[in-house]
């Protein structure tokens, strides 16, 4: 059976290699919600499935359960009411390693297969996935929809297109005929076995638990490890659904189940650490706060820790042919998802004796101001502007704006409250924007949320050069610059390659600095602190599984 | 030039690109020292020009020596008297530092030009090189040709191979054109840059300082980064050579010789410690003890650290089409370089009621007599042995023949001391065979040397359980295991792939137990605690670069 599944996804698996070496435009799914590509009744279909599972037993079957958990809150205002079973870390590593066995012996052509049949599944419950996303992590419906769905899954895909390549390069077996002089050559066999590294866990965060975290339950997966999925207890729905679907191919496909298992735990308990620290775990992916992750990569010692923690991504404004295209673009990534995206800008660095423009000069306060008012516009009509923000994801993040607003910084922006036309109880707000001058150490951490500065600097110099250490110190996903001098332009793309961090420049149509593309963005570069590794390449792939080799003359 | 050295090796790159897929026997450097591959002279002229350094400081000028370092002894029994620039660690990674600048904007095209131009230089010295290793390492004059130079160049060039493999998958330019319905698509230009870690420091060995060594530097230095070479104190020429020539290659191609510098320093100070911790040192490539592999692992954190350290490389002896050729082949890999070779077999594992061959049932005493006799006859003519053992690199490993025999353990075959015909002074033993049962605790370490143990097992169930835990435990470079039923060799073989160690099956002609082809043969797998990394495949280069890539509107 799981021959059929990678010969029935082995036409799509070659597209994808295609595309993954030419880095153009390709995505394996539909990313708009049309009935014409999910059918008529699939938003429906979606939501009743969604809400069928509230207030009930999550339907699923793990070994060794001893209770329950749960207690997801919707941030649009209810609570799910959902329970999940529980499972002591030692009793799933203990089934993870048991289903290894079976698993193991199956081989890449099996893994492959198995992980995009599981992946056309998910892509087939795209709607029931969007309104899980949606309701734990605060997102608007539509990036619930994209993000959840249809580009979790092209980065999904895009990992084990990254795995099959690397693997199928190691053929299968090799005859070795080394020559002899007048003797006859030396001859011998050699088979060359794939390995997986043993039991992989995969640690999900409370904002995208399915874009982040299918590249390394994929890449783990389709390189014969088994996965344990660990959800944020915040938003294990998403999670919970992914896992259900991939027992589902697993079994049909003829393997244990467990090969792929489910976390779920209370908030605050030692899960994470206990199953981070076990032996048999050699593989760990995490999304999150850069104090966990660092804790993963200084103690799971035993295990490849691959991360992804804060930045402080980083806008320069060197001069503008559309500051008005420049501003709307910003205040689009600014209040996109209430800035609760990996991505989104904060430290927009401006010359204190203004910019450039075709109109002129631009002072350093017309141009705050032009972000201002920019701001402003999106949330005037707070029915479309919800849809822009989302809710915010926890209460933390509310506070942060609250600690923001009290370092006593001019206020360029303020943030609002937003009601919401269905859910009066969701938690909304609108971007913070403040002003301040290049030094201000408050600005030289994360302020996860909707929280952004615009800086005052010296000269558009001045503002390369923060970027850049800013980058190497604290780390980036991001940096955004604009500018209509081609020498200033190669000095930042300078900066942007020393610092290592991906550079969008002037961006004012319908691109954002908060997306990437799988097949064609590298999404975060690895080279820098925010993360150690970039979603996908090889070196996200070829260190998951080893080969060992079986010589004997012939 | 560096593109002229890319399109003159170009074509042999693509051979080489070919035989890491195929993994067939291939090789760019002919493995013997005939004049017919080397000249008529070579072997004259690499002899004197290995004599012309002796008594000397070495001809290699470093920025900010502050004096020499030196004391080599040759293990055939004689001083070298040569003396090297000392530069001071924190000197060494500031030079390091300011030659990155200018290599990093090379590019891969540069990067892998000057590479193999480096490659090509040092095969036209291999036999100076070969006396520089015979007379640091100990080995016999044609290992020391061989592993010491051609085979060395190989593994230099098969990393070389897989970075460039990796690297020229990026594109460097892709247009990125995304439909939007009935409007125009948004299309972006998508530049895609690959950039280097930063400073890569190689930490070599005293046995196999080149064919250890090569992988590391020339995987570092084909992507981008700046490499600095710390030799073993005790082997300093062979990598002292090899600096000057890559120095040399660097400055004919326009760029700073710094890109490669050597880190001379006197035995038990502090420079490797030093080199591994500061800040701008991104990759470390280590062959040495557990003890130091261990303490780089824990300790450079900011580094990605790739380590081959101490293994028990175990053998299984189930049955036997022919003893006498499994003895001799056994005895042959006991007594090359007088096992102080990483690969070199320890533990051979034998049923305590004997082996099946075509004879009839042998007793384990017979075994055991067998591979003692077939040791006697390796050593029988001390002037032909000579070449095989080499001699021993330092007092530790003749100190450690003693510590065996003080296990009192029975002797199946005595360690002897042999005379060289030419170098009276030169340190040479015969391997030591003690006869032990399973479960005795000294066998489960590490005797690097002429130091081997026939172990007593229950049956062959018993010895592939200890092979493979004692893989699992303790590491291993190699396993090889004889028998004629091929349920058992699958048995072995699910045991190898288990505990991640390269296999050789029923090895009794001229292909031996220790020994692993470039472009064909993984060297470690990676998969155990004797090395993290293997020689070479994607996982050991892919993660040496980053890409950056710089996104706009067209």
């Amino acid at each position: 059976m799981s021959q059929e599944f990678f010969e029935r996804h082995q036409p799509l698996l070659e597209q994808a290699m295609a595309a993954a070496a030419l880095r153009g435009y390709w995505s394996p799914y539909a990313e708009s919600p049309s009935p014409r590509n999910y059918g008529e009744t699939a938003n429906d279909d979606g939501r009743a499935a969604f809400e069928a599972l509230r207030g009930k037993p999550f339907p699923l079957s793990l070994p060794d359960a001893d209770g329950t958990v749960g207690g997801e809150q919707s941030p649009y205002g209810f609570e799910l009411g959902i329970t999940y079973p529980h499972v002591p870390a030692d009793k799933l590593v203990a089934a993870s390693k048991r289903a290894l066995e079976g698993w193991r012996r199956a081989g890449p052509r099996a893994w492959v297969g198995v992980s995009l049949e599981i992946l056309a599944r998910l892509n087939k419950r795209s709607f029931e996935i969007a309104y899980a996303v949606q309701h734990t992590t605060g997102q608007g419906f539509m990036m619930a929809f994209q993000a959840g769905g249809p580009h979790a899954q092209d980065r999904g895909f895009e990992a084990v297109t990254y795995a099959w390549q690397e693997m199928s390069r190691i053929p299968g077996v090799a005859v070795w005929e080394k020559p002899q002089g007048k003797n006859d050559p030396i001859r011998m066999e050699k088979q060359f076995t794939v390995v997986p590294r043993g039991v992989a866990l995969v640690i999900g965060c409370s904002t995208f638990p399915t874009w982040n975290g299918y590249p390394g339950l994929f890449a783990s997966l389709a390189t014969g490890n088994t996965v344990i999925v660990k959800p944020h207890p915040g938003a294990i729905l998403p999670l919970a659904l992914t896992v259900k679907v991939a027992r589902e191919v697993l079994q049909e496909a003829g393997f244990d189940p467990d090969v792929v298992t489910l976390a779920a735990h209370a908030a605050g308990d030692d899960t994470a650490q206990k199953l981070a620290l076990d032996p048999a775990v050699k593989i760990i992916d995490f999304t999150g706060s850069s104090a966990n992750g660092d804790w993963l990569e200084n103690n799971a010692r035993q295990a490849l820790v691959y991360t992804e923690k804060a930045g402080v991504n980083q806008v320069i404004i060197d001069s503008a042919a559309d500051l008005k295209g420049v501003a709307r673009n910003l205040a689009f990534s600014l209040a996109l998802y209430s800035g609760q995206m990996c991505t989104a800008p904060q430290n927009i660095y401006v010359p204190r004796d203004g910019i450039q423009t075709p109109e002129g000069r631009v002072s350093f306060d017309d141009v705050a101001a032009a972000l201002g008012t920019a701001l402003e516009k999106v949330s005037a009509d707070a029915a479309r502007a919800v849809e822009l923000t989302g809710a915010i994801q926890n209460e933390g993040v509310v506070a942060r704006i609250e600690k923001a607003r009290a370092l006593g910084l001019p206020v360029v922006a303020d943030s609002k409250t937003l009601a919401h036309p269905q859910f009066e109880n969701a938690r909304i707000r609108t971007p913070l924007l403040l002003r301040t001058e290049a030094g201000n150490a408050a600005i030289s951490q994360e302020w996860f949320g909707p929280i952004a500065f615009v800086v005052a600097t010296d000269s558009t110099a001045h503002s390369i050069q923060l970027a850049r250490d800013s980058v190497i110190q604290h780390g980036a996903l991001s940096l955004s610059a604009y500018t209509t001098d081609d020498a200033v332009a190669e000095q930042v793309q300078d900066a942007a390659e020393v610092s290592g961090v991906s550079l969008s420049l002037n961006l004012t149509g319908a691109v954002f600095v908060n997306q990437t593309a799988a097949f064609s963005d590298f999404h975060g570069t690895g080279a820098n602190p925010a993360a150690n590794a970039a979603l996908s390449d090889s070196a996200f792939v070829s260190n998951r599984f080893r080969v060992v080799q079986t010589r004997r003359h012939i």
